[in-house]
């Protein structure tokens, strides 16, 4: 440990107590973004954060206002010559139901064990919390950061984001960086130091079936249309083949292949599969031939119906051909595919598989890009080092299944490599009852952090 | 035409217009059987019906409990020596949404030219009206019935006939006849006149596929489990070939072959298939490859989907493996197949169509015999010739796509032979908003039916 570590860890285990307290009362600001009637609480607490980053000594902080909740931006760029992180988080935080699975009310956040409780703990007040107390630490020890370092903290990550790209755009000037730490992620099963190099992304499609003009009688029609159900289940039942793999033409041509190198490091994360399983409740686990469990959670592209309606769902029985059928359906994706040459494949063949005697519509729902960050980079192996110097043992490279779509944003708009870095326990129930944050990654989450903007700026070992 | 038809007559057109006045006031009491609240209005049509037959002379007249609605029995026993009729009507009638598709509110009933609006008008207050008024004509004129009759007036039909088989059973021993008349049917497209000769059964199931214990993010696990929708769609998928056939083993093997006689009267039907489809509005009409649109409607069995369900079913997207889908089977049957028969082997088929992963359920939601009455049967032969003297043109025999599962309990508990005959209008908008009568069919209908009881004791020509 240098002397520059010492006397950071000697600041940091004086104010443990006052950091704590700081953390929850950020805590308790019930910023639900997806409920209407909380965006007073989502304007409260970027009015918090906006206070929080001026006492720690950020500059320029501002309470952005965009067509929803706002955004708050700070930045310290004293450090001449060296790099300019962005480091991005969000504010908001999902709703709180059910309540009664709550050990204390989700906004009354309590310290249980190594535990703390509360809605936003993790996901991503905590990791939040971190940023700014490793700033906190650093400014007030040294007075300066190894780097240049910008935030951005939305409100909007819990109800989809609306408004992150277009101010990102609008804003893409003033963001000039190097790389971009995204926070909202965590450690892989075991509580075992992570960082993810990977996110799927996502397709997403809604399949509409019309047959005859309204629910027919089915006694009085049977056997003479085609039902819009039937027609409906032999297109999802043509989605896949035996094997598992997807049968949309062109759907695996821009899929980057696992490498062996790939492959051997799925191989090498602890993973109990059988534990795996019972939690699921499944009676078998399933998917595409050829590849591992965890390399199909997350390293090869999925196909999912996320629902499906049509005619009669009431108790007992009721003799009606619907008279339509729907589903949504969804791709996660992975490098290089694009939503946007995997959607018309889909429609295409979804068109193929319709039988005769009903008209298919296929709508495109929305999709974003799947994104890798490669293990060379520079931004990679300094958050590597700090990680591992930090909790004792090398971090594992994970790759995420599901999608943050603006991750794709900030390399595409900003230019900027990105860095995924979080500190959330893996079970730490993010959007269910009791979220909770584990105290020692909260600690050593912000040690972490530190070192890793120092190690940014460290010469070549 | 005799003498005795030649005073019938006479009464019958001086009476015209207080027959229509007691038609319209029993269309005027909203017997809802489906809805709680209109069982106070069904006990009333039930009394109303009760009185009136008092008035035109029926015999021990009796408004008798049920669990549910009542059921309405009357006889006159006097015509010794001559055959027994039991004569089957209800007085229940569907809801009325949607309000704002009625000329007239649907229990204020209007004559608007030809037709009689109202609900009930058709189904089966009509058919109900045409039986008492052609007693109470044979009655006023003649003084006496030329069969024994016993009339069986239903409040239940429009909510699953519930309490009418227990009921037949108990009163087993009191309703000892020779053929019943099933009056709760109509004539064939065109307005013609017809006599349904057979009738689909059916067997009624739903599909439980149960795969994770809740939703699971399809980011996260999509790829390792699979979908329940996925496993529900194949299974759909499996149920019919590509020859429109179902698939299910043993399906057919009761199915009493279309015979060359059989395919001759479908072909005979007319029949325009271009309105057909254009009315129903679909791209092609399909079905089982080797029969005729017509034989595929009543003629042949059929399985189609009621409804589906499972997963996320609202506006936009939601990133979820459902954790159960759900569907409702029926399979519309002929003779001689078995509900009881059908459903085993529909299950088999469905647990070996299930693919790994999942859990699959199959239950039976009940099911009722299909039914053919002979061609040849006396009374069949008696009711086609007071339908072709009546109106003019022999009856077409049709056999009706729909079940009414109690026919089979008059045939199997009382061991009576089934005439369906009934007046209706095809195109009557039974269960929709201006149902109606056709006022010719409505006055033919009741010399038709006095000419049956009257053809029924007639020696052979």
């Amino acid at each position: 440990m240098t002397a520059r570590d010492t006397d950071l860890e000697a600041y940091l285990g004086s104010r443990e107590a006052a950091r704590l307290a700081d953390y929850l009362a950020f805590l308790r600001i019930p910023s639900i973004s997806g409920i209407p009637a909380h965006a007073g609480d989502c304007a409260r607490a970027a009015s918090w954060l906006a206070d929080h980053l001026r006492a720690v000594g950020m500059e320029h902080v501002e309470v952005a206002p965009t067509g929803g909740h706002p955004i708050v931006y700070a930045d310290w760029l004293h450090a001449a010559g060296a790099p300019t992180v962005v480091a991005y988080g969000h504010y908001d935080v999902q709703p709180v139901d059910p309540l009664d699975g709550w050990t204390s009310p989700p906004f009354e956040p309590v310290v249980v064990g190594d535990r703390i409780l509360g809605r936003g703990a993790s996901d991503d007040k905590g990791n939040i919390a971190i940023l700014v107390a490793a700033v906190e630490a650093l400014l007030a020890v040294r007075g300066a950061l190894p780097v240049n370092l910008r935030f951005v903290f939305e409100g909007e990550e819990e109800s989809s984001s609306v408004h992150l790209e277009p101010w990102l755009i609008a804003n893409r000037d003033r963001l000039r960086g190097d790389v971009a730490i995204v926070s909202d992620v965590g450690f892989f099963e075991g509580n075992l130091p992570a960082l993810t190099v990977a996110l799927r992304g996502i397709a997403y499609a809604q399949i509409d079936v019309r047959g005859p003009f309204q629910d027919l009688h089915s006694g009085g029609y049977g056997g003479t249309v085609t039902n819009p159900v039937h027609a409906l289940a032999a297109i999802i039942a043509g989605l896949h083949d035996a094997d598992g793999r997807v049968t949309v033409p062109g759907f695996y041509d821009d899929v980057a292949p696992l490498t062996p190198a790939d492959r051997a490091a799925y191989a090498a994360l602890p993973f109990d599969e059988a534990a795996y399983q019972a939690a699921l409740d499944v009676p078998a686990l399933t998917g595409e031939v050829g590849y591992t469990t965890l390399e199909r959670k997350s390293g090869r592209p999925t196909l999912d119906v996320n629902g499906i309606w049509g005619g009669y769902q009431g108790e007992g029985s009721k003799t009606i051909i619907p008279g339509r059928a729907s589903a949504k359906v969804s791709c996660r994706l992975v490098p290089d595919q694009r939503p946007d040459r995997i959607f018309p494949a889909l429609k295409a063949h979804v068109m193929a598989l319709a039988p005769a005697g009903v008209r298919v519509t296929v709508t495109d729902l929305g999709g974003g890009l799947p994104s890798r960050t490669s293990l060379d980079h520079p931004a990679v192996r300094a958050a590597a080092r700090a990680l591992e110097a930090t909790f004792g043992r090398a971090p594992l490279f994970i790759r995420e299944g599901g999608s943050i779509p603006f991750v794709a944003t900030f390399e595409e708009v900003l230019g900027l490599p990105v860095v995924l870095m979080g500190f959330t326990p893996p079970d730490g129930n993010f959007h269910a009852p009791d979220e909770w944050m584990d105290r020692r990654n909260f600690e050593l989450g912000i040690r972490a952090f530190a070192r890793t903007l120092d190690e940014l700026v460290a010469p070549p070992a």
